[in-house]
C-alpha cells in the first residue's frame, strides 16, 4: 500500500491506489481495489467526500481540504479540523450511541476519515425542500441534543476529564474563527464576504443599525466564546442531519467545540424555522400548509424531548460535581425547581443562538439551499424578510421565548407578514 | 550548585546549599550563601515560604509542597501548580505593571519561585484586623480587577493567543478542585471538612434548607467551572494582597484560571465585607464607626475603579474579536450601551460570588483571621451571622444590587443586625 507520509489530496483516480491496501476498506468495500467504483460527492464548503463502492458494500472517505472549498485557496484551514472531528465522532458516539456514523478508519497526516455509508439516506435539508417527511425527527434531533449536551458536561462528567477536554478542543483555534467571523459578526456590517438579495436592503439597514441587537448578539458571542459546558456540535443544522423517512443520523461534526449547551439546540431550530419560511417558494398551495405545520411539529418535538430527555438524565446520570445530590436529594430536597432554572436559561441562550443562525444564514456568506434554491428574488426576497424578522426578534426577545407554543405562535405570525 | 532533578522540599538547613549557586540569588541577596539569614514564614494553606537576607538584600522563595498544607499529606497536591503561579504571574506583570512581586527565578522540577521581597509590605488581611488605612486600596485593586480582566479576554487579546491560553491553564485540575469543593459545595451541606461557631446552627441549617439559594449557588458554580472569559487570580482576598500605608501589590495567584471576569472582584469585596461585620471585635466603640467606613470607601472605591478602568479599556484597547468597532463606532453607534449591558451582568455575577466567599469563610475548611482572631465566640458568633445573612441576601438578589451605594447600604444594614 502506497502510503505517502506527506499530505495529499485525493482525486478519484488516486484513490484506489492510495487506500487499496487497507485492511478495512478490503473489508468494507471488497478486495479488487481496481473494480472499486469511486465517486466525489462533497457539497459542502471544506472536504472533499468520496463514496467508494465495492462488491462488499460502500463507505465513505472524507478528507479535509487545507483551505475553505466554498472560497477558494485565498483562505486556509489547517487540515487537524480531521483530527478534532473524529474525536468529535468517537465522543458523539458515546454519548449518544447509534446516531453518528461508524469510523472505519482515521488517517491524523492525511486528514482523513474512512467511515460507514449512510443509505439510503439523504440530506435532510433536501427532503425539506422536497417536502418529505421524517418520521420520528424531532425526537431523534432532542435527545441528540439533550444527551450530548448533558453527558458532555461537568453535570455527568468527571471534572477532571472535563477539564482534559476543554484544553484539548480548545487547540482548534481556526474552525471555531470561522463561526466567530461569519455568524457572530458579518451579518451585523457590510463585511466584504456578504451578499443578500437586493430587495432586503432596506431591512438588513434597520437591523444594522439596531444597536440593542448588536449589543445582544455580542453578548450571545461572548458566551459561544467562553462558556464551555459541554462539547457541542457546533453546526447542527438540516444539513448535518442524513435521514431516511423514519431513521435519521448526525454527521459532520468538524465544527466541535466546547461551548454552551444551548447552541446546536438554537442552530437545530433556525435551519427548520427557515425550512418553514421558504416552503411558499417551494410547494403549491394545495400542500404547503400540511407540510409547513408538520415542521412545526418538528421544532416542538425537538424542544419537547430535549427537555424530556435532559429531565431524564438529571434525574438518572447527574455523577458530576455540579448540582450535586448532596445539596438537593441527600438532604431530602426536590432538585427540580434547580433544574427548571436551568433549561430556562437552556431555551432562552437557544432562542438568541436561533435569531443569529437565522440572519447569518440570508446576510453572511454560507446561505442556504431552502431560499438559495428559490431563483426568483421576488419570491424569495419576501420569505427571506419573514425569517430576518423573526430573527430579529428571537434576539432581543429570547428571555421571554420560554416554550414551544410561544415560539410556533410567533413563526405563525411572521409568515404571514408583507416585511417588503 | 547541588541542583537535584527530584523533587525535595527545601527546609531552612538545607536552602543555602541548595540555592546558593544561583546567580540571580547571588546577585540579590549576596555573595556569601552561609551568611544568608533564611527563615519560613509561609503562614498560607499550601506552600513553603523563606525569607532569603543576605549583604544586599532579601528575596522570598516559594516552594510548592505535594499536600495541603493545612490539612496534611492526607490531601495531596500536585507540584505542577508552581508552574501555573509562575505562568500567572508572568501575565498580571504584563497585564498591570508593577503591581505583583517581580520574578528572580523559576525551577518547575522544584516547584520553586524565587520573587521579589516586598518590604516593608505586610499582609493586608491583618492590617485590617489591627486598624490600619491603606491609601489608595480601591483604586489600586479595582484597577487591578479590570484590568487583568479587560487585557486577558478576548475584548483585548487575539483569539487564538487566548484559546492556547485557555488549553494551558485547563491543564490544571485540582487547584480549582479545591475552589469546587470548598467554595461552592461543601458550605451547603454537611461535609466532613467543615466548621462553624456552634451559635451559628440554626442560621446555618435554614441556609443549607433553603433550595432557592443552592439553586443560584450552583448556576454561579457553573459559571465558575465553565465559563473561560479571563485569566482570574483565582484567590484575591485580603491574604493574597501585601501593603504599606500607601502601596499595594498582588500576591499568590496558585489559583490562577481562566474564570469569569466578575470573580475576582466579588472575591474581593467578600474579604472587605468579613472585615467589615468582624470590626466590633477588634476595635472599641471610639474607633470602630470610622473605620468601618473607610473600609465601605475602600470597597466603594474598588466598584468605582473597576468600572471607570473597564470603560477606559473599552475605549482605548478594545481590540479583540469581541464587540468590535466594526459593529458600532465604525458605524456611527455608540458601544457604551452594550459596554453598560456587560458591566451590569459583572455586577451581579461579583454579587454572587461575594455572597458564595463570604459563607464559605465562616462555614467551609478555611475560614479567616478576621473572624478566626476573635476567640470569645459569644462576641464572633453574632457578627459572623451577620456575615451569613447577607451573604444569603446577596447571593438571592445579586441582579439587583448593580451599584457600590446599594451594596454599602446593605451592609450597613446587616451590620445593626441581631440574628441570633
Amino acid at each position: 500500500m502506497t502510503q505517502p507520509s506527506e499530505y495529499k489530496a485525493l482525486t478519484t483516480e488516486t484513490l484506489s491506489e492510495r487506500l487499496g491496501g487497507l485492511s478495512t476498506l478490503v473489508k468494507h468495500v471488497g478486495p479488487d481495489a481496481k473494480d472499486w467504483k469511486i465517486q466525489e460527492v462533497g457539497d459542502g464548503n471544506l472536504n472533499l467526500v468520496f463514496i467508494v463502492e465495492g462488491s462488499k458494500s460502500s463507505v465513505i472517505v472524507k478528507q479535509a481540504l487545507p483551505y475553505v472549498r466554498l472560497v477558494g485557496d485565498s483562505w486556509p484551514l489547517p487540515l487537524y479540523r480531521a483530527y478534532y472531528e473524529h474525536e468529535a465522532l468517537v465522543r458523539q458516539a458515546t454519548r449518544n450511541p447509534g446516531t453518528v456514523p461508524e469510523i472505519y478508519h482515521f488517517d491524523n497526516e492525511q486528514a482523513l476519515i474512512v467511515m460507514e455509508f449512510l443509505s439510503p439516506h439523504t440530506i435532510l435539508r433536501y427532503k425539506l425542500i422536497a417536502g418529505e417527511r421524517v418520521q420520528g425527527l424531532g425526537d431523534f434531533l432532542g435527545k441528540f441534543c439533550a444527551r450530548t449536551a448533558f453527558r458532555g458536561s461537568e453535570l455527568s462528567m468527571k471534572s477532571g476529564d472535563k477539564k482534559a477536554d476543554v484544553s484539548l478542543f480548545a487547540g482548534n483555534i481556526e474552525i471555531p474563527a470561522i463561526s466567530e467571523a461569519l455568524v457572530f459578526t458579518d451579518p451585523y456590517f457590510d463585511a466584504e464576504r456578504n451578499h443578500h438579495t437586493a430587495e432586503l436592503d432596506a431591512i438588513v439597514q434597520n437591523l444594522r443599525g439596531d444597536g440593542e441587537l448588536k449589543a445582544r448578539v455580542q453578548e450571545m458571542f461572548m458566551s459561544f466564546a467562553s462558556n464551555t459546558e459541554t462539547m457541542v456540535h457546533g453546526d447542527l443544522h438540516s444539513g448535518s442531519v442524513m435521514s431516511t423517512a423514519s431513521d435519521s443520523k448526525v454527521i459532520d461534526p468538524e465544527f466541535a467545540q466546547y461551548g454552551p449547551m444551548s447552541f446546536d439546540l438554537g442552530m437545530l431550530i433556525a435551519n427548520f424555522l427557515m425550512a418553514y419560511f421558504s416552503q411558499p417558494g417551494h410547494r403549491n398551495a394545495a400542500e404547503l400548509d400540511d407540510y409547513q405545520e408538520w415542521i412545526l411539529t418538528v421544532i416542538r418535538d425537538s424542544l419537547t424531548f430535549f427537555d424530556a430527555e435532559f429531565t431524564d438524565l438529571w434525574n438518572s446520570e447527574r455523577t458530576g460535581m455540579l448540582y450535586p445530590a448532596a445539596l438537593f436529594e441527600d438532604q431530602g430536597q426536590s432538585s427540580q425547581p434547580a433544574l427548571k432554572t436551568l433549561l430556562t436559561r437552556i431555551h432562552a441562550e437557544a432562542m438568541g443562538f436561533c435569531g443569529i443562525e437565522m440572519h447569518r444564514r440570508t446576510l453572511s456568506l454560507a446561505h442556504n439551499a431552502d431560499f438559495e434554491d428559490i431563483k426568483d428574488s421576488s419570491v424569495r426576497a419576501p420569505l427571506e424578510a419573514r425569517n430576518l424578522m423573526m430573527g430579529h426578534e428571537l434576539i432581543l426577545t429570547s428571555h421571554k421565548i420560554l416554550d414551544a407554543d410561544t415560539l410556533i405562535n410567533l413563526a405563525r405570525h411572521y409568515n404571514k407578514g408583507d416585511f417588503l
